[in-house]
């Protein structure tokens, strides 16, 4: 695609995968949750949801571990290999080491930093429409193709973000008294952890 | 609580109303929605979950019109009323006048306006931590306290937070393919709306 104008993929349903617009989320994600949490009071970030749920210091983390390890990495794996193998498999507690020892400033500019690095990359790839189609294989789903995995990538800062939400509001769920019944995010049942 | 040491109040249950983590999280939200929403292609934002559902640029509205007639506005009525009156109700459709003619980066600017006097206005409350346990009526479910007002007025702000990301990422249900199955935002069931 490199910087030619940005285009349209029509895929089965006639649903579309724009590029362009997942581009453009993927490039705000680390600048709103800087905004939102840099410097927040611990109080917000380092705490979760109960038992082994997590903190939002912690999906930061999974959110630098996944863009190291899960989506250019597996765009190239895609079109190297198509088909004929599987994608490693991801690793959803490889956030553990990914937050030790490191303050949650430090892991939002790591983010930043690892996500404008994952965009250049992509550029690189100069992908064309027919790319998007291409077909991989998921170790779990199966065939899947590159247009579904970059609109997943989008996704996937989205799942957390609403994940985010949900663990600090959970924070105040107490506090709120009565007002909890008209708190939709207090409803939500956790499905994103 | 003026400029004072940001202090805790202890509820029923030591569930703890922390107004500095309050305000923290308020201040911090208007950049967060901008940062995340400003210039975003309209596929994102102007789009909604079907039927009567709201639109990202509806939830910035509804945000902005809360600001206005909801929270400062509900604190001086509790602090001057106490039990005697209940609150007078919110419109939660007020939003459809408050978006006519404006655009999504007039609202996000509107929103960090409004908010920014409405935080100057709580500062110049010089609430005390026995101010925060005053009772007000709400007109639904009865006694409610001041600092339940003030926590429901952050987690307010959560829970558009996680309905605006429900909103986006429903706008790739299909472009994702299988991986919905992996995206706890597309499991949500839509309470927020």
């Amino acid at each position: 695609m490199g910087h030619r104008q940005p285009f349209v993929v029509r895929l089965e349903g006639s649903v579309e995968h724009h590029l362009s617009g997942t581009i453009a989320l993927l490039t705000r994600t680390p600048a709103a949750l800087n905004a939102l949490l840099c410097d927040l009071p611990e109080t917000w970030t380092h705490r979760n949801e109960g038992e082994n749920s997590w903190t939002v210091f912690g999906i930061i983390g999974h959110l630098v571990h996944a863009e190291r390890t899960d989506w250019i990495p597996r765009a190239k794996f895609l079109l190297q290999f198509g088909e004929t193998r599987p994608f490693p498999p991801f690793d959803r507690l490889g956030h553990v080491r990914e937050i030790q020892g490191k303050s949650l400033p430090q892991l939002l500019d790591e983010f930043a930093r690892v996500r404008s690095e994952s965009l250049c990359q992509l550029r690189d790839l100069h992908l064309r429409p027919e790319d998007l189609e291409q077909r991989g294989r998921h170790p779990t789903f199966g065939r899947v193709t590159l247009s579904q995995l970059l609109a997943t990538w989008a996704a996937h800062d989205l799942t957390h973000l609403h994940q985010i939400s949900r663990v600090m509001a959970h924070q105040y769920r107490q506090a709120v008294g009565p007002w909890s019944a008209y708190l939709g995010v207090l409803q939500c049942a956790g499905h994103s952890a």
